[in-house]
């Protein structure tokens, strides 16, 4: 099976055959709600666990969407990326699953359980120095070697489309929500969100939340250029990263205001999730349910959708 | 609706009957797998999900069950009993949810976020001294003034009727299964497992698993009378009770064995079930994950039913 090759902004049609495509490779994740949750935020909130993935996080999505596009030729000389996080995991769980080559360009500074783990789904591990240059230098000898296709984590329209199942399997499991929320990282996720809602559910409103600290999406979003980070330490190391154009206009054109958050607000909302839903969700997850609980009267009384986007902790490494 | 007040071993009917009128007053929690979780035991798992039900732990089935059999007169004084822990936040909720007083006795050095959450449910709450005599002592005086019944968390027929239901919904949903395992504290669990299981699947294996620090179970199982515990200083602080004549009755005719698991051994286990299935289990919960995991080969290859049975812990004091 080959999926296209997207060049352009997915189509609702090209978003619908990718999810049926990538069905065999992913998990349907549930939905779930939590009453003491809905109380306290004064809303009806709709979780789409991502924590329950495979590889532990949404990226699977993305990353085997990517995958299904490569020709057969292409399939034979495998995939690659440099990552120290989800999408290394994905992409090598994506290319186990398809029988094909997978090499990861991992910085020498990586948690060696990110490592262990990419390993264990049969990749290639490349080091490489810590700087995000170092990382594409040697993603790029990789690449030359071996001819492997590069997966990006979000400047890829069949990554952007990937992503899209994840709300659309919300939408379908939970129907006539008057808002959805995915945090931005680097916005493949926040444009494939929004993307499918704008053509399943155009009254539907869109939002993205991230932190104050890496509010890089939100200035974005009122430039209309593609903003850079002064810092990045952040709990939410999953949204560190920045957007690219491809995300950046898609964002731009559907997405209706970017809520920021602070440290304090993301932890306390992570453990509200913890300790009243009884599931394990990253700190990235939780800037959507902060950002509900920072401005509840604009959400009052609302079905919000929020997508907790993967459950990787360490838990030796927690902020309670 | 009033269920009757059992004075004996429940039969299927009255436990099938009970099943049925607590169900407005608990949630069907899910039974989940997980593949790496399989590969490392060596067999096939299937986690039935108490971390999930109301007040977070399965103690609420056996509550709202013991409410249910009070005459409308009885109701009207309300229910009672001494608890730090998950069931007294059951008795709470279970009179919250028929609408009647609920008197909660709990020890000066209950964790406030215990006596917080029992408040909110709407109980009366009063502080008795530490050990079990002034909790007795406290509970019988609140008895004697308001005429409310007193709940025993696990030596009462129809709170273990309550808790049987559990494993119930774990066959319902988990057809074949060989094997079905639950932790023993005070038994009421226990026994409601194995009298289901023995009336619908008399093929079925049935098994507890207990800390090797308070082995009072597999002791009373051996000797056939009530066992004390010389320590209780285990980490799985649900299990530190000990049997009643009514559940060691029942252990002893239709358990097959208790095993025994060590400190460390319960915290691998925990670790196990939160990073694999990104969901929070109490230590309690990970005792019967740790028997598996302690002789693989005397499980290897069955169809195995685990029950998790709830998710209340205090994530600042975490073992890992």
């Amino acid at each position: 099976m080959q999926t296209p090759r997207l060049t352009n902004i997915p189509t609702l049609a090209e978003l619908q055959g990718i999810h049926r495509a990538i069905q065999p490779l992913i998990h349907r994740t549930p939905v779930l709600t939590c009453k003491s949750i809905d109380k306290i935020a004064g809303a009806a909130l709709y979780f789409k666990c991502e924590n329950f993935q495979k590889v532990g996080a949404f990226k699977m999505r993305g990353a085997a969407s990517a995958s299904l596009s490569l020709s057969e030729e292409d399939k034979k000389n495998g995939i690659a990326t440099h990552s120290s996080g989800n999408h290394a995991q994905a992409v090598a769980l994506s290319a186990k699953l398809l029988g094909i080559p997978a090499y990861i360009v991992m910085p020498k500074n990586a948690p060696s359980i990110k490592r262990t783990a990419t390993l264990g789904y049969g990749a290639k591990v490349i080091t490489s120095g810590n700087t995000i240059q170092d990382r594409e230098r040697t993603l790029e000898r990789v690449v030359a070697q071996t001819k492997a296709t590069f997966i990006h984590p979000y400047d890829n329209y069949n990554v952007i489309a990937g992503q899209a199942s994840c709300a659309k399997e919300l939408h379908e499991d939970t129907p006539d929500l008057d808002v959805v929320m995915s945090p931005v990282g680097g916005g493949g996720l926040m444009s494939g969100t929004a993307l499918i809602t704008h053509y399943l559910h155009p009254n539907c409103e869109i939002y993205g939340a991230e932190p104050e600290r890496v509010n890089d999406a939100y200035r974005s979003f009122l430039s209309g250029k593609v903003e850079g980070n002064d810092r990045i330490d952040t709990i939410a190391d999953g949204l560190r990263t920045t957007l690219s154009h491809k995300t950046l206009e898609i964002i731009r054109n559907y997405v209706k205001g970017i809520i920021t958050v602070s440290e304090a607000e993301i932890v306390a909302a992570m453990r509200l999730i913890w300790e009243r839903m009884k599931i394990i969700v990253e700190p990235s997850c939780a800037v959507t349910l902060a950002a509900i609980l920072k401005d509840k009267e604009q959400f009052a009384g609302k079905k919000i959708g929020l997508i907790l986007t993967g459950g990787n902790v360490d838990v030796e490494q927690l902020p309670f």
